[in-house]
């Protein structure tokens, strides 16, 4: 055997306990009796040393030195087997204990100051978690940017600045639109009850209008929903509010979303660095275009409506042009995970800026939730009522994710580009949607993005699918159109 | 940290991951989508080896030698950690890769031979497992006795020699009962369709009857009923049968009895090596005790008589005499796994008779059929039809599980043991029962035997809970009264 093909029967191993790692972390969400958490803990943290330890083995670095690719995929291995065993390294041994024992923690304590909307609560473990992270960063960045040390664990290539200045530039035309928008007249309300296993089945049925693979993935419920695994199996959650069906079939495409990349990537890289997604914001272009560009175009929400009619019966709607208007509410929220594509993105500047001054260190805890309770009135016009609806919503400082927050604006402007190109390569796309055919435009993302996996960086992957630099521009102009012709702006 | 902390520190993660090693295969039948089953099978093979690579790690010898046990249970560790570390350091390491293999594939090629009712297809490929098994056994019998040596993994202490005198003993009494109850009058046919969804929830209540702990595990559907894992996280399942319920309520008690053992073991135990049943055998006894000595006694199925009137509403049965009867109905059938309290002994003597002369040498694969058949027509006095009633009715083999059979019957002579001790201990047991409280029955087997898990050696458990050396008596006195009364004999 040759070095590389040493290095990558290891790393296959590596990749296959890295998956099962996942699906006890799936396990754990939707069928794990409460009984056993703390058991699961030890396992959890048991498969975590395990694979902490390969990524950090010594032979990987000497097999990295010697290892003679063949092709550009045998070097888009080594580049993705280089990165994981670089970032590993980097973090001391003792750091990386500390770090998952404290964010383990912490996640409780967060869970219950959310509960009992007590900021005081969780103040001393995040001061804690932060630390511990600006100890992370150092050792990562080397003497450069701390927060890009960060963000590169979910975004390689992606840095504050450039990030930065693209959602300078987004933040007023959202403004803008979001002011003009609340201007104008509302949708009506729904009013109707609508069953829980009914919802279930048109779930499921959309997920297969998407393209779900049911062979090698399910869908079950969970909390909060999430896609789960890589190669031949990757699973789906939902959630279901007997008032408010779009949660449930929302929630449900935007996962699909996320799975269809992972089951879609070529079959020759499955259990190799190259067959997972290759950043967070790829991935969420996937699940966003999906659910928005897609799943809330007009045409598709003509299908639907007459879909829910055959199944719930007259629920209250008169026609499919309220409907794409209920489905495309706009309205002020305090929740980032409830919000409207208008204003999504306006939750995720604040928490970038946000978060990007406590790593520097220019923001305290002590302070933050004033500077956020600011942030929010200016960005919505609404005070914040309780930590729940503030910054004790999310559960991402609690478990560590620095850094993450970005790439969830940064997958839906990959959206926009993506379906600007989608839109041209597939003239009669809308006809399509509206007979609930999604078959052109899932296949054209599985040709163009999906199949590659951890083949080129993040920003090529989205370059070559859209034949242009990937920019805000698309996903504005796609949002003042619609949001325009919905509200008769 | 002394050698001894050090063991058990590395020996805690060990059993960490050996309990992952499981849940993966609770998944398996449970809940993964078909088309993940090839990934599925590497992500098995990782797991594994990395608990093989744990298991023969050479500090384990290092730590054994040098460590200094406190006190009884320090010593019971270190034996259990020995014990897997000698067994798993005299396999060679290409060896046990070869038996994964080709086991892994004999399990596909022998359900596919009792699909189909050929027997020529399987015999090759059992053939090479029998000669892999027979060189894993002279690996580790080391001069010693094959069979014993192999035994031995699942019964530790256990000989064939002396399985072999009990099982020459038990069979005539065991012949002479079956011939006098098969010519008593029969119990009257069962005749009604009970809903799946109304067993599902009998087969709930029940698990909790007995005194399962939901929070600590679940309750699935699969096509073999199983439990699985221990510690604060053992699962079971149970299957679903219209025309007979008592496949799905006996098959749940059972499950219950072996999930029940590994919840009652001592936390203090969590994640060692005494955390886990000490043999097949006292497992067997367990879940043998709970559906049999109190599952089907006449004083249980008194009460469970007037839960299924409740439940199902008049099925067809007079009284609670009848139903007694039914629930313990005595025929002769081909399948093990379906056989009554009398015949099920004589199923797996067979079997131990057959398995030994394969490990021996003294009976050739091609000859295998005509010697199940000829002693199947001498024990039950029925020709066998066709191989799936036959010899390709057990997985056993295609998974190289030699010697595992007999524990099965060792588990009804201990059930037997500890049934006669329960009795005298509660001397109000039927009373108890008759009103669906298990309580005092399954308090004093925790006491007595599940929380010592593996602190004592499998025949000293035994005797310790009963007071005297276990022998057959008990049980073949049990089901000569039992069915005697039932069967007015």
């Amino acid at each position: 055997m040759t070095a590389f093909d040493e290095l990558m029967a290891f790393q296959r191993e590596t990749e296959a306990l890295a998956q099962i790692a996942g699906r006890l972390g799936w396990d754990q969400e939707t069928m794990m009796p409460r009984g056993a958490a703390d058991q699961r803990g030890e396992e959890m943290s048991a498969i975590e040393g395990v694979l902490h330890a390969r990524r950090t083995d010594p032979r990987v670095a000497e097999w990295l030195a010697t290892a003679e690719p063949q092709d550009d995929e045998d070097r888009a291995q080594l580049r993705q087997i280089r990165r994981a065993h670089q970032r590993a390294t980097k973090i001391p041994a003792e750091l990386a204990q500390k770090l998952a024992r404290v964010t383990s923690t912490a996640q409780g304590i967060w869970a219950e100051a959310r509960a009992a909307d007590r900021v005081e609560d969780f103040l001393p473990t995040l001061a804690e978690v932060i630390a511990l992270k600006r100890e992370e960063a150092a050792a990562l960045a080397a003497g450069g940017n701390l927060y890009d040390a960060l963000m590169d664990d979910y975004e390689p290539g992606a840095t504050a600045e450039t990030i930065g200045a693209m959602f300078d530039r987004m933040r007023p035309r959202l403004v803008r639109l979001r002011a003009a928008v609340l201007e104008a007249a509302p949708p009506p309300k729904l009013d109707h009850h609508f069953g829980e296993n009914a919802q279930l089945r048109f779930a499921r049925d959309l997920a297969a209008t998407f393209g779900y693979d049911f062979t090698r993935g399910r869908l079950d419920l969970a909390v909060h929903p999430f896609s789960s695994g890589s190669g031949n199996d990757v699973r789906i959650t939902t959630r279901v509010v007997e008032k408010d069906p779009f949660n449930c079939f929302y929630s449900t495409i935007h996962e699909v979303g996320h799975a269809c990349y992972e089951l879609g990537i070529d079959q020759d890289y499955l259990l190799t660095p190259l067959g997972n997604g290759v950043s967070m914001g790829v991935h969420e272009s996937q699940s966003r275009i999906y659910e928005n560009q897609l799943g809330r175009s007009p045409a598709f929400t003509g299908w639907m409506f007459r879909q829910m009619l055959d199944r719930f019966g007259d629920f209250g709607v008169a026609g499919p042009e309220d409907f794409a208007r209920i489905v495309n509410r706009v309205q002020p929220g305090f929740i980032r995970t409830e919000a409207d594509e208008v204003h999504y993105n306006l939750h995720v500047m604040m928490r970038f800026d946000l978060e990007r001054a406590l790593i520097r260190g220019d923001l305290q805890v002590r302070d933050l939730e004033a500077a956020w309770n600011d942030r929010f009135l200016a960005d919505f016009g609404v005070a914040v009522d309780r930590p729940s609806n503030g910054m004790l919503q999310d559960v991402h400082w609690s478990c560590g994710l620095f850094g993450y927050f970005p790439t969830y604006t940064l997958g839906n402007v990959y959206a926009g580009c993506l379906h600007h190109t989608l839109r041209e390569a597939i003239t009669d796309l809308d006809d399509h949607l509206s007979r609930g055919d999604l078959a052109p435009a899932t296949g054209w993302l599985r040709e163009h993005v999906q199949r590659h996996g951890g083949l080129y960086l993040p920003r090529d992957t989205i370059t070559r699918a859209c034949g242009f630099t990937p920019s805000e521009g698309p996903l504005l102009d796609y949002l003042d159109a619609k949001f325009g012709a919905l509200y008769g702006l």
